[in-house]
Parts: structure tokens; C-alpha cells; sequence
């Protein structure tokens, strides 16, 4: 794949691996808006965050290449990925990151755990416009069909207008048929936590061992400016998340608390 | 250990492993404010961000119990080690979770990739009081008495005020004699990134790998309320850190950005 001056350089990833049928679809889809470079490991790295791989190295190898396309096997997390990709792997800083479609929605407090919403994180911190998509299923034959109209018209809305300096999207698609889907919404990221965490196993040998799981809690199910609330009412969700994550409406307080400290 | 209802019941980690000092240092300045119960890896895990163990069973072992202190090792990340403390491990949730000392600053966008403050917002997504410490020094050797004082200060901070919900600290130390860190600063995140972030190596076989490197680089070394100014000038940073990644002053804008889409 040769990328020209006026080529639109497209870094895709995700974090259900390269066979995942979210990572398809969003390729194909974005094979429309540029020549386009995928990354991401075989196995999926789900819940792998902003994780970095400091204690082993990481091997990438190139699977495929054809004029519009080329695929990486990365051996690190999503965000490796994207770094190695901009580093090491690309002719120049690509003008858009996309992670997804992910197998399950990232909303709420989800956008701290997830490694789709990381990549594209990581593509902000470069100054890089970038979007994390996902969908609201978690199963492997997920219908992706009717995502890629809102896929198409969020990246469609970048492609006129850029995102500001530290701000990447946290797009959540509902899983349904595209008929139902009411639109897209603006929403902020809803307030919630996970309960009931971990099952309690024995192992054959009589020890103990732990399985994480849990039940999300959606504080304010009564709020209609959330990503909760757009999901489950078959919006489409658009966050805006910013990479400061400094609470600046505290600060204020905070220096009064140890002005004299 | 008992823990009886009138004691405070604080829960300690880290992303260096149980045996690192900072955590050993970290121990020894809570005893003075309640129960401690300790849980990390033996190992090591730092760049571990948010990252959750989802594809494999998570084992915990108590090392020790005393009167005032208990040490669990954990297999899991910073955050793992977290969620299973408050969900399976404690008699009730702690009052605190103090993450730390890091071994190495987590100013400006560290914030991100760190498990130390992970384990800190962990803490602050199930509304307790959160706070991570770094030292500006990775060695194993580097000397924590000088932020002894800086941590029973804010501590002591935190149990006359609590934080509000949703809000944890980051307090990052100066590595230098104590008589000449200048006190505490109330601060922003700095904006910044990492690059040039890998070396190419060829393993015995003369296949490439590559090892995660990097320098960073502060976007804005004139500023003088960020962290990193506040740190390299010999000041002890204190940044309130938010788990709403939301960011709210681009709601309005992408509202009419994706009106007619």
C-alpha cells in the first residue's frame, strides 16, 4: 500500500482481536474514507485499559497487505498498538484513529476500563482525531449491519469539522434493527459503578480462585442527558471524553483545604 | 486483626509489588491512622492503567496478620487487587484506599497509564476516599523518608474533610532532602506526551522486537499550576482527579455539530 500526500491514513484497532467481526465491519466501512492500516492482536485484550507492556517485548508482524489496506498482528495491548503503529509502523502520523466496533458497550465508568476506548485515547494524546464505536452486544455474531450508518455519519461529521486538542468521542450503538435506532445523541457519561464482583470458585487441588463479573449500577436511571440513558432508549451515545482528568470545578476548594497545610 | 466499628479501616496498595519501599514506607505512616490492610502482587505491575483480569482466575493468599495490619498477595492488576479486597476480602468497605508510594512521578498524562492511581480511582468509583502517592525517583533505592510528612499532612487533611464523590487525589513527591521540598501545591494535570517510544531490537534468532521507551514531554513547561512545574520546582503536587471523563464544555458545541446527522 503506497500512502500519498492527499491519502487519508486511517489507524484502526480494537480490543476482541483481529477476527472479531466489529473490527470487519469497521474496516470495510472505513475503506471508504482512506487507505487504512489495522492493528491488534489475535487473541482479544478486553478490560486491558490504558495498560501498558513494560515488562515483556512486543512483536508485531505483517499479516496482509493489498492497495487500500494493510493488517499488523500486534502481540501488546490496544494501547501498544497504537503507539508501535505511530512509532515504529507508519510513513506518517495518521489524521484518524478508530477502535471497534467493540463486542459490548463502553458506557459509563466503562470508558476507564475499556481497551477500545484506550486506543482511541491514545490516538488524542498524539493529537490524533480519534473514536472509539461499540456496540451494545456482546456476542461474537452481533448483527454490525445497521452500526454502519452511524458510523458512517459520525466520521462523515469529523471529516468536515475536527475534533478540539484533547477531546476523542465515545460512540455506543444499541443493538437493534436499524429501523428502531432513533438517532444519535450527545450525552455525558453517566454515573455508576460494578457490585458484585467476583465468583468464588475451587480449584481440583480444594483452592480457592476468583472469576471477575458483576452487575453494573446505573446511578441515575432517571437522568436523560446520560450514555445510559441514550443506549437504553436506542439512541446512539456520543461522549465527548477529554484526557485531562483534572477536577477543575475543585480546585478552588481543594487550595483553601491546604492553604494552611 | 478485629476491626472494630470505631477504627478506620484503610485499604493500601500499590503497582511496584509488596516488597517495594514505597509501599513498606506507605504502611508504616497509615498504622498511625487506623487498621491497614495491604494487597499487590509480588511482583511487580506498573503500566498497568485500569487494566481488569478477565481471561484468567485471580488467586489471593494471606502473607500475615497482626493486631493492626494484614498482607494480602494478589495475582491480579492494581485494580483487580482493589475490587477484590471491597468485594470479597474486607468486613465492610474501608474508609480510605491509599495507593502508593509510587515508585517513580505520575504527573501529566501518567495519570493515565498509572496502576497506582487506578487503584486510587478504583477506590473512588465505589465512593471512598482515594488517594496515590508517587515519588519523582524510580529506584528501588530511592529514599521515601522526606514524603513521610507530606503523606501524614494530607492524610490528615482527608480525615477532617472528606473528598467529594467522584474526586481522588494524585499527589506526586520531590525526591530531595525535606528541607528543601518548598510544600504542597494544588495543581492541574499538565498537557504532555510520550515519544519516541520504542527500541528496535533483533532477538538470537534475528527476529525484531521491541521494548517500550520513551521521553516526555511537557506541552507547556511555562505554565506554573500544573503538576509538572510544581514537581520540578520542588513542590508536592496535589491534583484533584476526576472519574467523569466527560468533557462537559464540548457538549454544546458537538450538540450542533451532529444536529442534521
Amino acid at each position: 500500500m503506497k500512502i500519498e500526500k492527499d491519502d487519508r491514513l486511517i489507524l484502526l484497532t480494537n480490543d476482541d482481536g483481529l477476527y472479531a467481526e466489529g473490527l470487519n465491519t469497521l474496516t470495510e466501512v472505513m475503506q471508504e474514507f482512506g487507505k487504512v492500516v489495522v492493528i491488534s492482536t489475535i487473541e482479544s485484550r478486553s478490560g486491558m485499559s490504558q495498560a501498558l507492556t513494560v515488562k515483556m517485548p512486543i512483536r508485531v508482524k505483517l499479516l496482509k497487505e493489498t492497495d487500500t489496506k494493510r493488517i499488523y498482528a500486534c502481540s501488546g495491548t490496544p494501547t501498544d498498538g497504537v503507539k508501535i503503529a505511530v512509532n515504529q509502523l507508519l510513513e506518517r502520523k495518521p489524521d484518524w484513529v478508530v477502535s471497534g466496533i467493540n463486542h459490548g458497550a463502553n458506557a459509563s465508568v466503562s470508558v476507564i476500563y475499556s481497551g477500545t476506548m484506550a486506543a482511541a485515547i491514545e490516538g488524542c494524546l498524539y493529537g490524533i482525531d480519534s473514536v472509539g464505536f461499540s456496540l451494545d452486544n456482546f456476542s461474537a455474531q452481533a448483527d454490525f449491519g445497521p452500526a454502519r450508518k452511524y458510523v458512517r455519519d459520525i466520521m462523515n461529521s469529523l471529516s468536515r469539522k475536527r475534533l478540539p486538542i484533547g477531546i476523542c468521542l465515545n460512540v455506543n450503538i444499541p443493538s437493534c434493527p436499524d429501523q428502531e435506532i432513533k438517532g444519535i445523541k450527545v450525552c455525558r457519561q453517566a454515573k455508576g459503578n460494578w457490585r458484585e464482583e467476583f465468583e468464588k470458585r475451587k480449584d481440583p487441588m480444594g483452592k480457592t480462585y476468583y472469576w471477575l463479573t458483576g452487575i453494573f449500577e446505573n446511578h441515575e436511571p432517571e437522568s436523560t442527558d446520560t450514555d445510559e440513558w441514550a443506549l437504553s432508549n436506542k439512541y446512539v451515545s456520543v461522549v465527548p471524553v477529554s484526557i485531562d482528568m483534572t477536577a477543575h470545578n475543585f480546585i478552588g476548594d481543594l487550595k483553601k483545604q491546604f492553604k494552611n497545610v
